[in-house]
C-alpha cells in the first residue's frame, strides 16, 4: 500500500471553525475510515483538545479516540485505522511522542499505507526534523529528528513580510535562507489555507493560494494549487 | 567586582544605523574600556559580521577581536576587557559556543565582573536556557542551557499582537502563555529599542517603551523605562 498524508498549514482560517476549510478534503482522504486516533500533546490541554476534534469528527462521521486516553499508546498506533496528529508547539509535542516510544511505531504503520492527518505542529512532524517549526522552543525533546515520513522540510502558516512593518525581527524568508545556511534539504513553505496530499508517488498542493519552495542556492518559486510536487519525493536529503 | 551586562532587545532600530539607538548607554556602560572581544556566531558571515561590528566601535573609540579570528578561543576570554555577542540566529550561536568550549569561560569571567554586552541572540545566551527566543532551530545544539547569567528569561524583540491581522499562528503572549505551561522561571518580554542593565544587585529598565513581564500563574505586567527591577535577580528558577 502506498505511503498517504495530507499535511495541513494550518487547522483553523481566520473567522472559521476548526477544520471547516479542509473538512470535505479530510473527509475525501479518510474514504472509509470511521475511527481516527488522534494525537493532542502538541496542547497542554488534552482533554479539552480530544473533545474538540472528537466533535468536529463526529460531523464527519468519524469517531475518534485520543492517545492520551488509552492504556497502551503503542498498540493504539498499532491498531489504529488512521492518525490525526493536531497543532499547538511542536517542541511539546514531539518531546511527548519521544517520551511515549511511539516515533517508531508510528513511521512503521504509515511506511505501510496508515493515512496520516497533520496540521501545524502535526505537520512539522512528518518531517525529517523540526528545523523548520515557528515554535517557541519552550521543552527540550531529546533530539529534532521527527517522523521522517517525507524527504523535505515545510513551513507551516508561512507568511509572507508585511509591507510596511518597522519590526526588525527575521521575516520567514530570512529565517529559512538561514536554514539553508546550514541545511541542503529543500523546504516547502505553505501559507495558511493550503495543505499537501502526499500519495506516494504522489505530491499535490491543495488549497487556493500559492506556496512557496526554497532550495539551497537556488530563487524560491511559487507553485500553484493543483500543482504537481511529485520531483520533492525523489529529493535526496 | 559585581556583575554588569547590558542585554539589548535588538541591535538595530529601523530606519536607524546598527547600535545608534543604544551608542551612547554601551559608551558608558562600557566606560574605560578600548578594547572588546566579539562573538560573530549568531551570522553565517563571520567576517561581514566582524567588520561590521569593528567600524561601529571605532566610532566609540573601541577596537575589537572577533572570537572566529583568535588563535585560542579560551585564552582570548580569559584576557578580554569586554565581550559583545551580537544578534543571528540563537540556535547556530549557542552550538558554537558549546562546540568552542567557551561556555565556562565566558560564565567565569562575567561572574568576576567582566562587562557583557549582549543584543538579540547575545541576549537570549545570557539567559539560563534558549527557551524563549523567536529563532528557528536551524541547527541542533547539545543543549539549551545557556549561560545562564541572570535568573529570570528574556524574550528580545517582543511585539504586541498585530491589531486586524488575520493570520492564526499564535501571538508572542500566546507563546509566552505556552512557556509557562512547562516552565515557572519570569520572562521579560523586551520590545525592540529597549535594553536592560544589570549592574548587580540593580537591574534597570533602558530605553524609551515599556517592557512586559509574563510570571507563572499572574497576569502580565508592564513595566516603565526606569523602573527598577532588582527583585528579578532574586527569582528563583
Amino acid at each position: 500500500m502506498s505511503k498517504r498524508l495530507m499535511l495541513l498549514s494550518n487547522s483553523t482560517m481566520h473567522g472559521r471553525g476548526f477544520l471547516d476549510h479542509a473538512a470535505d478534503e479530510i473527509k475525501d482522504f479518510l474514504g472509509d475510515v470511521d475511527r481516527l486516533l488522534f494525537v493532542p500533546y502538541a496542547l497542554h490541554d488534552r482533554d479539552g483538545y480530544a473533545s474538540k476534534v472528537r466533535d468536529r469528527f463526529a460531523d464527519l462521521g468519524i469517531d475518534v479516540d485520543s492517545l492520551h486516553d488509552v492504556d497502551n499508546e503503542e498498540e493504539a498506533v498499532e491498531n489504529a485505522q488512521a492518525l490525526f496528529i493536531g497543532g499547538g508547539n511542536t517542541f511539546r509535542l514531539l518531546s511527548a511522542l519521544y517520551e511515549l516510544n511511539v516515533i517508531e511505531p508510528i513511521r512503521r504503520r504509515v511506511e505501510g499505507g496508515m493515512p496520516y492527518v497533520g496540521s501545524s505542529a502535526g505537520t512539522n512532524m512528518a518531517c525529517p526534523t523540526i528545523r523548520t517549526t515557528n515554535d517557541m522552543p519552550i521543552v527540550e525533546p531529546p533530539s529534532f529528528a521527527a517522523l521522517n515520513l517525507i524527504p523535505f522540510q515545510i513551513n507551516p502558516h508561512y507568511t509572507d513580510p508585511e509591507p510596511g512593518s518597522t519590526h526588525m525581527g527575521e521575516t520567514r524568508e530570512d529565517r529559512i535562507r538561514e536554514f539553508h545556511e546550514m541545511n541542503r534539504i529543500p523546504v516547502l513553505g505553505l501559507r495558511e489555507g493550503t495543505w499537501l496530499s502526499v500519495e506516494a508517488p504522489h505530491v499535490e498542493l491543495g488549497g487556493n493560494v500559492n506556496a512557496r519552495l526554497f532550495q539551497a542556492g537556488k530563487a524560491p518559486e511559487e507553485l500553484e494549487p493543483g500543482a504537481s510536487l511529485d520531483f520533492l519525493l525523489s529529493k535526496k536529503p
